[in-house]
């Protein structure tokens, strides 16, 4: 992928309920500054607190980047977005988006782009240069956020701690390894994306050797214990040789995600598992916090909960949305 | 990758020394029967039980493809095979490379080969319709090698484990997941050039529910505790859903491959790992034998060795290149 360049125009569709525009939502909550406008086609349900722009207008306030920040079932790039997509390359704008049809296969965009001198971004496709990973140990801080299960909040958290860390004024990256990561980031490996063999050589490439007292805070990805993705997670486990595991948990989850009958593995297994598979590469790895995702729950029943976690693991146990992260980021102060 | 049609012409190439035809060997060793001859460029130091034949005497005695089994740093094309790639292509067969460069990536063979209406079959580019596994029960054995390291025999040990069941008549399939093994099968998946999010899917899709009395036999990749390569090696143990595993182990290998440094684990705690991840999928697996490769050992040393181990774990233990494996297969009988 191809550093994004911000500022963004965000293109919202005709995304029909909030969570078809939840990448847009994201980028905009996490990167407000990189935010100049939103575009909306006839029948969007969504709207951000963002000026509506049209591409030109766009790139007077200074947007370089529009960016698709809706996905529909299947990421199909829908036809009737293609005439904006065509007149944001016109105006002078790149176009990226991380859905699964790629910009690159649709003639008209690539005729426009050329045209227009322009670049076309699709995030979910890595940069072609990567490697298999060494195993070599190297200097830096690396926190990764692990879960039990997709979905459960590793992006969230993983901003979170970057934003936390940044405010405190400590060198810091945000490491992103997954599309709307990358958007937000402007950078990033869509490590799902990578050849199999390659996986944790991405990893590598995406955390280099750093200042000792650095820190790479890195997007998980998957779990240990999905059927489908384990192996994305142990390849950036072993790639990312972090020295903190951050476990992030959504504790009312009935099943993994899309696989009723597959039962949610426990905390503790869970913390186990990746520490011992972590160690492989990061001998002194540790786990350093837990982050629920507690929306699901009562106010008083998650404060309840984050207390027994915190007690039971002898660590900071936080909801980001409801607590911050402050808790987790004072346990890592030098 | 499309199937190999069969009998095969081997292109040897200028290989300087056995090892940098290896393939050849393998092919050769494992399916006879499927071999027609062999061709080799000035330079070649090696030569293999087969009638020396240009391209239109092999398909006179009916090859229809030609297999590279040569390979060299890199896995690079050399320029000067091209010239014979190309005879063979007018003489009326495919030809078949698992090299790094693709095939398809030299204009001279593609055109040769639309000219002559045969396939390029490049068996490293995995087939373009796979999905993500579902970790959805499926009925059948299926029996995967797992390993303390790569290159520790697992295909060899895969492959006499297939033959041995084909001497006693049970029906079962050998699944290949590497180029060599695809070559000698004629058909399976490269599944470390396998998309990440795609590799346990692409198990899946390999080694289909099947009659409850039926064996996959499933070549395993890389092993669990290769920083660069354990993730291949999880999706595949969570896609291949394996209700036996056959652990194999290089006895005299100094460190894992291509990492000084980095030790190789023991027996038990590749055991206990492999069973503890594919219960995930796979609640029944368990482990059958286990397989070594003592060809750096003394043939008494090596006995006791196998002898030692099997009374460890209670286990079969064996070498298939000097006892077969036939020990592994009587405890699997009905």
């Amino acid at each position: 992928v191809a550093p994004l360049r911000d500022p963004y125009l965000l293109f919202l569709g005709d995304a029909p309920e909030p969570l078809a525009a939840k990448t847009a939502n994201a980028i905009f909550h996490w990167r407000p500054e990189k935010c100049v406008g939103q575009v909306r086609l006839p029948g969007c349900a969504v709207s951000l607190a963002l000026p509506e722009l049209d591409p030109v207008e766009a790139v007077a306030r200074g947007a370089r980047t529009m960016v698709v920040g809706v996905a529909n079932r299947g990421g199909i790039l829908a036809p009737g977005w293609v005439e904006t997509m065509v007149r944001a390359l016109d105006a002078g704008l790149d176009v990226a988006a991380g859905l699964h049809d790629r910009l690159h296969d649709v003639p008209e965009l690539v005729a426009a782009a050329r045209r227009a001198g322009r670049a076309l971004v699709d995030v979910r496709h890595p940069r072609a240069d990567l490697s298999v990973a060494t195993g070599a140990p190297r200097r830096g801080m690396r926190l990764l956020t692990v879960g039990t299960d997709c979905s459960v909040g590793k992006l969230y958290t993983t901003l979170a701690l970057h934003a936390e860390m940044v405010a405190r004024g400590w060198g810091c990256d945000f490491r992103a390894t997954g599309q709307t990561g990358i958007m937000i980031s402007g950078d990033g490996i869509p490590i799902d994306a990578v050849v199999a063999d390659f996986v944790a050589g991405a990893a590598e490439a995406l955390t280099p050797a750093a200042d000792a007292d650095h820190w790479d805070v890195v997007e998980g990805q998957g779990s240990l214990f999905h059927p489908s993705y384990a192996g994305v997670a142990l390849g950036l486990l072993h790639g990312a040789q972090p020295s903190h595991l951050v476990l992030c948990h959504e504790p009312r989850r009935p099943h993994i995600r899309g696989l009723p009958g597959q039962p949610v593995p426990g905390l503790e297994e869970t913390m186990t598992a990746n520490l011992q598979a972590a160690r492989l590469t990061a001998p002194e790895v540790r786990c350093c916090g837990i982050s629920l995702n507690t929306s699901a729950m009562e106010p008083g029943e998650a404060r309840a909960l984050c207390d027994d976690l915190s007690e039971r693991f002898g660590l900071p146990c936080v909801d980001p949305v409801r607590t911050g992260v402050g808790a987790i980021v004072d346990g890592l102060a030098p």
